[in-house]
This record gives C-alpha cells, structure tokens and sequence, in this order.
C-alpha cells in the first residue's frame, strides 16, 4: 500500500499497480486512464495553459522538448522533413530542395543542425552575415529569400555578445514575402510559405515574447536559463505550420514529440516563465544600469592599468582599442558583458577569475575546432587574431554593484599580474 | 553576492557571473572551465562511473538522453545516420540500402522509428514475428539476417506483456553472421557488421544487464521506470559501434547527444541503478511469488465467477479460455500480470478499479489507431475480437499479498456487476 498518495487520494485505499509505466506512483505516466494519470494529465495541461497566456498562443500550440537544443531540432529539422514528406506525395508541386535561411552568429544547435541538412542533401542554406556590431540586417535576410526557401531562423538574442536581433522588422519581411506569393508569384501551397522561426533562449528574460506581436511562427526557449529546471524546454508551434516529428515512438505532445511527458518539469518551467514576467520589466531596468556600470568601470581599469586616456573616451562607441566591447552597446540584453582583451588568453582569465570566486564564461578565438572558439566573434571581427578570445560577463537576479565592482578590482589585479608575462 | 554555495566554496566570496550558461548557479553548466562548472563536471563524470561499473562499460560508452525514447530513437536513426555518411565517401564499397530487423511487438519508440526510415527510403526493415507466446525465436532473427543487414533490434522485455526475449542468444547469432562475414561472405567495413541494440527499458529492474555478457553493441533505458528521475534516459554505445548524433548542436556526451548536460538527473539515475543492483535478486524472487500468487488469485474468481472447473484446470499452461493471461507463463517480468478478458472493455475495467483506488492500465484490441490498441495482443493472437483488450497490473517495491488480494477481490465484484450488461 502506498502511503505517498495520502494527500491525494485521502481516506482511500490506493493500490498502484502501474509500476510498468512509471515507478513513481506520485509521478505517474499522464498517458493512462486510471485518476492518478488523470491528475497527473491535468497537471500537465495546466501548466501548458499558463505558458500559452504568457506566449498569446493556444495550448495545442506548446510543445515541451528536452531543451532548447531538442526545441531548435525539432524546428528546423522538423520543417524539412515535413517537405519531403508533403513532396513525395503524388501531384506535389515543391521545389526540389528546400532553403533555410539564418545568420552566422546562430547558436550551434541551429547552426549545425543547418550544416546536416546540407551535408546529407535535404537542404540548403544561405548564412546571412550580421554587421559588425553583431546585428543582422533584416533587407539581407529580405534578399536572400528565394522561390525554394521555406524557413527564416534567426535567434532573438545572441548567447554570447548578447545582441538583439530585430525580429518583428524581419517577420515583416517574411509575411510580405508571403503575402507576394500568395498573389501568384509562385505555385502556391502550406509547404511553399516561408516560415519564421527565432531562438529566444538567452531573450525571454528580458524582452517581450508574446508570438503574435513578434510575428514567429516557432519559437524555442529551455527552464535552465529562466531560473527554471534543466532538462526542459519548449517549442511553440504556430497553427497550420508544415512540421513533422523528428523522433519517433508515442503520440504524446500532439504527435510533435513522443516519450512519457515530464509533469514535474513542466509545472515548473510554467511557473518559472510567470515569474519571469512578473518581473521583467523591473530587472531589465535594474540590469541595464548595472551592465553600463559596469561597462563605466572597465573604462575605469583600463585606464589605469596603463591605457591611453583616449581610448577611455570612445568606450560608449564600443571600440576601445585594447579592450573592445563585442557587440552593440545599444541593442543589447541588459545582462551581457562581451570584452576582447587582446594578447591574453580569456581561458586564463576565467581560471584566474574563479579563483577569486569570480565565476565567469571564455570563447577561444583560434579555430582549431576544439568546441571552445567563437565563431560569433570571429563574425563580427574579420581581423581577429588567434590570441583574442572573449570574456562574457553574464548577471542576473543576484547580481549587486559591490559584486560589479569586486569583479573589475579583480580583474585589474589579475591583468597587472599577467601583463609581465603577456605584454 | 549568492548564498546558496556557502557549503561549495566555504569562506569565500562568490560572484556569479555566467546566467546566460544556466540561471542558477548551484547547477552550473558544466560546460564551462570556472569552479563551480568544474564541480558539476567532476559529479556528471561520477555519475557516469557509476553506470559504467554496474553495467561494465567504458565511461565514454555511456551517454545520458533525455529518456529511453530518445535513447530507441538515437541507437536506431544513429547507425542509419552513420550509414549513409559512411556511404557518401569516396570509395565506400557499402550496400544501396542498409536493411533492420526488428520484432513486431517492440515499443513505439522502436517501431515508429523503423517505419519512418521505411517511408523516407533510408532503410529496409524485416519485422520477425514473435511465437504465440511473446517470444521471439532466435533461428528466426538469424534467417532474417541479409548481407546488408546493420542493425538487429530486439526488447529484452516486453512493456505490455512482460515476456523476456533470449537476448544472449540473438547475440550469439549475430556474433556468428559477423565471424564468418570476417571470413570474407561479404565486404569487409565497420559499418557492414552487423550490430545489436536491446530497449532494456522494462527489464533493468529485474534482469542481468552486464553488457559483456548480453552480448549487445547498443541498450537503452530510462529513469523513470527505476524508481529514478524522469526525462533521463541512457544509451550504452560499445566502442567503435558506427554511429551518428541525430539532434545537432554542442560536442556534448562525447559528441553524440548535444545540450547543456543535466548533472542533477545524471546523479540520481546512477543512484537509482545502484540501488536496482542492491535490492535486485530480492525484489525478482518476492515479485515472482506475488505474481503467481496474483494469477493463482484469477483462478479462484474466475472460478467463483462461474467460470467451469477444467478452465481452472489450465490456468498454468497460459489457456484459460475464457480468461487469456496474454504471455509466456516462465519467461516473464516478475511484476507483470497482463490478461484478456473476452467481451468487457478493458479500459472500463480500469476506470472500474481507479475508483475503488487501484491503478492499473489497458490496451483496446481494436485496430482504428486511437494509440491505445495494444500491437503487441494482436501479434500474440491472431483471432483476436474487437472486444478482446487486455488489463495488464504491474507490480513494484511497495506492493503487497494484501494489495493482490484487494484487487483480485475488487475485479471479481466489478466483473459480476459488469455481467449483467456484457454477457
């Protein structure tokens, strides 16, 4: 007999006998028909309710994945094999192979989902270069789409310099795409429409993500970075896009994605994203000032760790000489610092850092392909050389100024170390 | 400044600067190179150690999913991935199309798979039948072997029925086409073995699972149905098995499973394999009483149902006609009980129980593809009705003589209020 039940089923005997479809009677496989697979159901679907207020979307739109990797997969990969799928029925009118649009700076489950699809022939793929400030230029996106493409992927915000893209200005350029073709411009049909689809992973902290105004038709995002759990993310769906599952087995998530569903995790990446927006607002404004404050004092050490005077000066245009800022100053997550220290190795820095207990992030910048080097960096700066890596700074909800200031003492001390050795 | 790894990094400052790689520091992505990433990485590697004893593995041959149907979905796409990539280089002397073998009652997430990489061309499959029993017999697998065979894939114990398939012996037969394909029956190459996966997903918690001693390149499981963390699933990979990632992203679990990896459920899967181990051959021998009892207990209300004697009889030659324990009787899960019981829908049998607090699950018989009729009955009995769904009660650690009696009881009282109406 089990006893955890207890509280839910209250002066009732309660035999578990459905061991074969999950072990834990308190998290028992919503896919049965017994009451507590029945609550465990109602659970889940509140929890997809909440997300699809916060979104603007209707629930059979949320599809919870393992992550926003899997979410990014599932996208894009999705898309694709939904056009092979839809081109091998018996009077298909689709072009030959379907083009993908995206940037240079995606995140890499974007990034080499895009490289597959090309290398085994199921797609190809126009890389739009951003700007040198790491933002994309929605008439180049505009220009690379042609009559095969059926997908825009653009992230919202980069991960590691933290750029916001301009999204709603590029979803414009899609929907008037389609709204050309749907004059006559090409055959038309559900798989020819170009889709839009955004990674908002790093931007659903701080920007506004209801679906409809951002004009996306998927959006992936994951719990980790919202203060949620791990292991979880979620792709939205917009109704009437062509997308096939990716993985294969049950029918759970609207045939979008098979495997018993988390309940727990679900409930809790709900609750996560609620919070998220309670607070928003406040934590973008106590962020913005923190980062700029901390942009101030960086002008501050460089200074005094022995760097011309002007070079201080011309920090706000984000050329700093011997500490450049990477990626715009303006368009840009309240939380993220992205410098190149030039001449010192940033894995170096982040060990240094951490052993004052300053927990930080690094990007090699060599290319050698060892999982570590910054092909972000390497966009925006064609000059870069092997010995400039990055240093993200990233803050959030615990973040304080004296923690600010205790990082920017720090890091002089540690470059007025290395210098003997590096400069 | 951030409290919560006080105990991690006693007596000193900590400043959190990475919320972009994962929003709570005490669950740090252990991707990165700082402190506290370095300490997740040590307890992800612990983790992994941990599985690679019980099983004996390699470390690198354990890679953590997001559950066993992922782990179904990568060790089966994966090696057809890795086919084709094989296949695409210059020189490749390989097969036009590389050819499974599977059986017909393995779970969905097997399935689903082969009948997709049918219906895109990437693969041909064979679905052996398994004996009236549930068991599939090895000469058959053998026959079905061709010379562009690459993957056998068969269940070590069913989900529904609980039968257990002869996986050392389906081994052996592999093992054997493999030799004397060494001896030059056909060209040589990795990717040309034929390799063996097992879904071991329902059989961890009761059967051997050594690797070495299975005989199987590739086994997935779950957490969730070990008393262990759901959405964490593992895959073993023998080394030098031709495989290839099917989501794309980060290099993570040796490059075959990319996203931020998730230490928290790595550690309590491993934990929850551990303490399988411990209490398996105590929990097999107290399981397989309670479920002979369970079935001796069918007997007597089936009996006292007014069913006739003789059928009473038969009980343990798995006929009891008028009552079918879908199943070999011998080569059985020790917590599996699954019965047919002509005439009365199953799925109101459970809602039946659930109301008198017992949790079990049913499968309709019928074919209209609701995702609830059972493939697996109708594979076992081809004369199966409409009306023939089948009950099936799985039992677990917490489960008691007085449970059984309870339910046996309680499904005798349901059945004779139920006999007015059907029958």
């Amino acid at each position: 007999m089990l006893k955890s039940n207890k509280n839910q089923l209250k002066r009732r005997k309660v035999v578990y006998l459905d061991y074969a479809s999950g072990a834990l009677s308190a998290e028992a496989n919503p896919g049965g028909i017994h009451e507590i697979s029945m609550k465990e159901k109602n659970k889940l679907e509140n929890a997809r309710a909440t997300i699809t207020r916060i979104l603007g979307a209707h629930s059979y739109e949320i599809i919870f994945t393992s992550g926003a990797t899997e979410a990014n997969n599932l996208a894009i990969q999705g898309i694709v094999l939904k056009f092979w799928e839809l081109s091998s029925q018996v009077g298909a009118k689709l072009p030959k192979l379907p083009h993908i649009i995206t940037t240079n700076i995606e995140h890499a489950s974007v990034l080499e989902v895009c490289r597959h699809l090309e290398e085994t022939k199921q797609a190809e793929v126009t890389y739009v270069e951003v700007e040198r400030n790491g933002i994309v230029d929605p008439k180049k996106i505009k220009k690379a789409i042609k009559p095969n493409t059926v997908l825009v992927s653009v992230m919202y915000a980069n991960n590691e310099i933290g750029t916001i893209q301009p999204i709603s200005e590029i979803a414009k350029e899609v929907r008037h795409f389609n709204k050309m073709n749907s004059l006559g411009h090409r055959p038309t049909g559900e798989a020819q429409k170009v889709f839009f689809h955004t990674d908002a992973t790093q931007a659903i902290n701080y920007l506004p993500i209801r679906v409809e105004k951002l004009g996306v038709d998927l959006m992936s995002f994951n719990g980790a970075k919202i203060y949620g759990p791990k292991g979880v993310g979620i792709l939205y769906v917009k109704k009437n896009t062509p997308i096939k599952k990716i993985m294969f087995g049950g029918n759970q998530e609207f045939g979008l994605r098979p495997g018993t569903e988390n309940v727990a995790f679900a409930t809790s990446i709900a609750k996560a994203l609620q919070e998220v927006e309670k607070i928003k607002n406040k934590e973008f404004a106590r962020l913005t000032k923190l980062r700029d404050y901390f942009f101030e004092q960086l002008a501050q050490i460089f200074f005094f760790s022995g760097f011309p005077a002007t070079q201080r000066q011309s920090l706000k245009k984000g050329n700093l000489g011997e500490l450049a800022i990477n990626g715009d100053l303006k368009n840009r997550l309240p939380n993220n610092i992205n410098i190149t220290i030039p001449g010192i190795p940033s894995d170096l820095l982040v060990i240094e850092l951490s052993a004052r207990g300053i927990m930080a992030a690094a990007k090699s910048a060599c290319k050698s392909g060892d999982g570590k080097a910054s092909h972000v960096i390497e966009a925006i700066n064609k000059d870069i050389k092997d010995t400039d890596g990055s240093l993200r700074f990233s803050l959030g909800r615990s973040t304080t100024k004296k923690d600010i200031e205790y990082t920017v003492k720090s890091l002089s001390e540690i470059l007025q170390k290395l210098k003997r050795w590096y400069n």
